[in-house]
């Protein structure tokens, strides 16, 4: 079965820890839920409990349904009304679900590597899946997005992609451009120059959207996150303008190689980042991405229930 | 199985689209559920998510109960907390849903026909079911309302039946009228004059209560809505008054028909549309109603199932 | 089966009507469930719905596995977005879930005693659990309480227990004391005089913590609600001082007999009631008592299903 050795064994925290070879067989799993519709069948009643602290519907509904597909059973938190309120740590959170027999949660959480503190607490055994850290990661998107590259290609290898947008802001640009480029993807990056963190340069090139396009597999649009940028920056941003210098117009998406797909996280803001036409276009695998993540998080799910022994063979 | 013609096919959205026999398949196969214990099989796990943007119980748990008696699995969304605070369309969040393979959504939206530009949107193809809509529709209510007066009567033709009370802001009031009307009921209507619209003079007549309350089958009371009218209605409203004027007082219920019933979609505002001694008497099926409504909703999540060839034979 | 004569039949919400003997089925129930891993049959699909009017992470999520282990299912109502905001009484909201088909319901209420109006309607006849009433009791918090002491001791005569911190305001200590003591405890208070009530004088002594600490069998804290204070005593409160004063310092516990045990309802204030290094140590049973939450809850419910005659033989 697959191993997750760069990790804690039991937990799903920072893909980049993971070796190439733990990342293609998740993406081996994920397909083999997709395409071959396997199922998995659990030793005893397993119990979830998804904290989402942060506003969600795509991340959140996705476990939701990837819980369900593998017979998880929920216990509903909403932690907007939880003893969180009172003033209980996350760690304390944590260990009551722990204690009254949660397996497994997910968390999405404000704060950047939340799972950092929990992780070294000895006294915490139940398995733990970071469904978003502040301005860290979003490990789970990251998977869905290689998924989705490598079911449409087949391997990654010698593919271009470039990846358009809010680099510095966005919790799965990094992630996704180093283990691009750690598969041997050739990477480029376009968007605004003052969204471009210089160290993305040991990844792959910066480049204007117009003289990529072309020549791109994969054109990956970033989601412009108004709600992550200070209030200077939010005043002088035009979208009229974003989208004419740096969005994917139906004219830049006429000069794409055949072949070559649109990506995005999602939710998309329509004529910012991508003419709206393009949304549902046939090169583009936006809710495809959507609909793959159910089945990337089946993977990631299986492979913590394998190690904590709880799959029938 | 039971055709939905006037609508398309797999969705449940206006009541007034539908046949008269329709509407009696409809109300056939949810008495059968309630007296027969109808059960069904489904074929696959199927998956729904209610997204209730505006506040209810009775609608709410009643389609969950619904859904959980036809084994349907539920995706958990509050729409409070999700994207659609960050700017997503209704739209895109639907298509969403449909991405991670939930089959049929129940919404409840403040804007009036919520469903036209969905309905009309070729990449939608998972199940929309109305659960009310601005101040539009609440078929399902309506359905509820049509099944507990056939429940009690066998029959509508030849019934006479009062609607008392706010028919100008009330979501089933147009709709009981116009599908009642059609199927050969005899209609009065009462309440306060400036909330009766002229037009409803097409399906019955306007009467102060006192001159019909002995002649009625039904007496179907409407919920007063503050929280519809404007300031100065709101200012202007004192509910001794109106329960003097328009209420279901023992005085005015002791001389309905022997077999006469009382209806109200609740939640009943106790000493102004209605004594509170009556909302619990014999001729009161305000309860059965409620109970009523698990079943009508039921026949309508199956007339889908059904159309999606999802139910075993 | 286990009887529970004090209380009428079918709810559970004020556990000091209980009989001795009574509370001696209950925890010999949930000790079944911990130890020998019980199981339950239900004759036909049962429904429940938790009310929870007030923040909970730990009684809401303990119940939800309790109902999920036994095989119930839950209609999701969440307080916050219901018909309540429309002033609809508890009462109305409680008869409509019993309407749809719900056979018991969890409440917690800021109102004490919420349940006596809704006990003496002849019209409700869904069962009633009460998860917390106002300044009342926490009647299931009570008995795991008991079923902790019990599970670690196999017995309560003749034990000293020492109960330590805000007794005034807490929703446990008055239950735990009397019937502590009517099983044959020997009980001793602590903390603030000011949150000393006098009538405890009947269940037992009141001592300085450093008086007490090396006699007894149990320690039990309570947590300092600063919520339930008024402006002054907060004003006034200051934690080191608390800690100092009557706390559970390392100190104080390392003059604890040999077998003795910390206990505490949680959410902890760490470094206020107990050293933050004691909440996990060996003689704590805090997450102990998390965990016989669920068994204590799982017994409650079961009860309550046997006298509905729900349960298969």
């Amino acid at each position: 079965m697959i191993q997750m050795r760069a990790i804690d064994g039991e937990n799903f925290l920072n893909i980049n820890d993971l070796s190439n070879e733990t990342i293609h067989h998740l993406i081996e799993l994920a397909e083999q839920f997709k395409h071959d519709q396997k199922t998995v069948r659990l030793k005893r009643p397993v119990y979830a409990a998804n904290l989402f602290f942060e506003n969600s519907t795509r991340t959140h509904s996705s476990f939701q349904m990837a819980e369900k597909r593998l017979g998880i059973e929920l216990i509903g938190i909403n932690p907007a009304t939880s003893s969180v309120k009172k003033g209980e740590s996350l760690g304390d959170t944590v260990k009551t679900l722990q204690a009254i027999g949660v397996d497994l949660t997910v968390i999405r959480h404000a704060q950047t590597g939340w799972y950092q503190q929990l992780r070294s607490d000895k006294n915490i055994t139940l398995s733990l899946v970071n469904a978003g850290d502040g301005s860290g990661q979003h490990p789970s998107q990251t998977l869905l997005d290689l998924m989705t590259i490598h079911d449409e290609f087949d391997h990654f290898k010698g593919l271009k992609i470039g990846i358009i947008g809010d680099l510095a802001h966005s919790r799965v640009a990094r992630s996704d451009a180093e283990i691009l480029h750690r598969l041997g993807v050739e990477l480029f990056f376009g968007g605004p120059r003052e969204w471009y963190p210089a160290d993305f340069d040991q990844f792959g090139t910066y480049r204007d959207i117009d003289e990529m396009i072309d020549q791109l597999d994969v054109v990956m649009l970033l989601r412009v996150q108004l709600e992550r940028l200070n209030q200077n920056a939010v005043a002088a941003f035009t979208p009229i303008d974003y989208y004419h210098t740096y969005g994917l117009s139906e004219q830049r998406a006429a000069k794409m190689k055949p072949g070559a797909i649109i990506m995005h996280p999602a939710p998309v803001n329509r004529g910012v980042e991508i003419a709206s036409s393009l949304v549902e276009a046939p090169q583009s695998r936006i809710f495809t991405q959507m609909r793959n993540g159910v089945f990337a998080r089946m993977a990631i799910l299986t492979t913590i229930l394998n190690h904590r022994g709880l799959l029938e063979e």
